[in-house]
């Protein structure tokens, strides 16, 4: 738990001046006040967030964490099991959506098991942290233990503390793992009191029937382990998962490091939720990567305080959303850092 | 008129065909259908456009056509005239917005003078088209002769030609025009029979006299001039602009020439209305960049029958929102190119 509470206590607001300084030197630029929009947003963010009035983001690291589900013998989900580590090594070739698309706006992708159902023994590429062989059955008692939970936070943690030794400029979040929007229903309905019918929805494509059985999955699983809507701690560890653990942990040590994270959709909001509801300024350092097509996932976006980059309709994680939100930020950075200003360009004000 | 009606007669609805087959390709990669939304219709399209299973839009251009107005003499716009032939020297030294996020996402930066009332003589790097010096004050009268509006449409045309003689894959429009706004405004209010004020918005930055004015410039000059809502050439040389009409030869000539054309914002989307009026299979070939923070814009998608891809609250033109939909644009044909398939992979599909 220290690591935990240390990190927490190393994250602090942003710097409102930081915020208007870069807000005025956009404003300086051959350009109509305001008139690229977000991207302006974007970019003074990033300032606040790296405390840097010339951030670098060139380097770019995604981390698609994979885990498994106990859950997934309730039948919640359209894919076999299995698929979580075929993926890893899909991921690991290189054939992956998320790669293709990192590829694209330069970005590595660091595929981290922690916690999937197989053992990968010595495979090259992937960042071997397995706190478990996947979670337990929330639907029969917790899906984690506290300490699996912790275990699975400090993953996340350690990798921002990394990436900031590293240099990195710009984190994207990821996921892999069959089931994975079941828990992550579970975590909203848990922390925000709606229903379950309001906040879950169809993953990669179950049927009419499927859901009304996911549904009825975890509402018997809260009844049953009573996660503790104010501890935010208790919700993850009762329902799952080790990669959304990881998740909310790298996005905390990211805020603790001032790097600026980019979570990808559905199951990434729900950790970056956990996050936000264990520190207030952690919201500071979120950039959300898309609208996803999932119910429930605009209702965690305004709880955390974030509005979404893209609407493209995606419903696949891996990072795949957070991968093109990337590549929109830095730009935003390269229109503060790159621009020609009134005087520079010799071009009258308004 | 050869020209156009030649340009006009070569244009074809796309393949039906194409499209299934693309989407069946994409069906196949390691993701469950249909979860990379509208990168999925970005490819399919692509394929269906270019006439190619295989398409390659690694060779980008954008053509930032500047043209100046008449109408300016109104006080419609913040900016002093002289700002549209700086910021032509601004584009052709690289520090624009458009220059910077063209870089970004790996795309030529083409200058159009097609009309702005400067003399640029032997500037470097700029193409010279120029129709006119400036449009004419269409409150007072008609903007462009017969002859102007055909001679700017052939700029964009020839221009379409030559990228499909050179390989390129996917075009974007852009435009430079102080006071821009104003005729294309007038352009949507003549064809839609919308009232002016429905349709005409801040531009730049204008306050709310401004505005009360602009709209009744707008207003005096369809009441003088009458354009023939049936008869987009003449709506257009009514209304201008010299840069509006290229915009719409452009897109013209890249539909006649198999190529995707991505259209800006507010003033591109003018100049693809008068392309679409001219012929119904036009909208097969656009892609629309973003939506605009301008009113009307969205009018003008709806009835050119393009969904935007982005939302970024832009109201720059230049061609900075079709720089960044053409990146997306662009990923979209990577996914069918470059995942993986389910055997590929050894991934069980669901």
């Amino acid at each position: 738990m220290d690591i935990i509470m240390d990190t927490l206590e190393r994250i602090t607001p942003v710097s409102q001046e930081l915020l208007r300084q870069a807000q005025t030197r956009l404003d300086n630029r051959t350009k109509p006040l305001g008139s690229l929009g977000r991207l302006e947003e974007f970019a003074r963010r990033v300032v606040a967030t790296s405390g840097n009035p010339d951030p670098d983001v060139g380097k770019k690291v995604i981390f698609t964490f994979a885990g498994d589900h106990g859950v997934t013998e309730e039948g919640v989900s359209l894919f076999p099991r299995e698929v979580t580590p075929q993926m890893v090594l899909n991921f690991l070739s290189g054939g992956a959506g998320i790669n293709v698309l990192a590829r694209h706006v330069g970005a590595d992708v660091r595929v981290v098991d922690v916690g999937v159902d197989y053992d990968f023994a010595e495979v090259a590429g992937l960042i071997h942290k397995k706190v478990a062989r996947g979670t337990k059955n929330f639907a029969k008692g917790p899906a984690m233990t506290r300490a699996e939970t912790l275990a699975a936070l400090t993953v996340g943690i350690e990798l921002a503390d990394q990436c900031r030794a590293e240099g990195v400029g710009l984190v994207g979040t990821g996921e892999m793992g069959i089931g994975n929007t079941t828990p992550s229903s579970a975590i909203i309905a848990a922390i925000s009191g709606k229903t379950v019918a309001e906040v879950t929805h169809r993953g990669t494509g179950i049927g009419d029937a499927a859901l009304i059985n996911k549904i009825r999955v975890i509402e018997q699983g809260l009844a049953l382990n009573k996660p503790d809507p104010q501890d935010p701690l208790d919700v993850l560890a009762k329902v799952g998962g080790l990669e959304i653990a990881a998740i909310a942990g790298l996005v905390l040590g990211c805020a603790a490091n001032s790097i600026p994270v980019v979570i990808d959709g559905f199951i990434s909001t729900a950790g970056a939720l956990i996050a936000s509801e264990l520190h207030p300024n952690v919201r500071d350092y979120i950039f959300a990567a898309h609208e996803s097509v999932e119910i429930g996932h605009s209702f965690m976006l305004e709880r955390i305080g974030v509005e979404p980059i893209l609407d493209l309709r995606f419903r696949l994680g891996e990072g795949t959303g957070a991968a093109l939100a990337m590549t929109l930020i830095e730009a935003g950075v390269k229109i503060l850092k790159e621009m020609a200003t009134f005087e520079q360009a010799g071009v009258s004000q308004g």
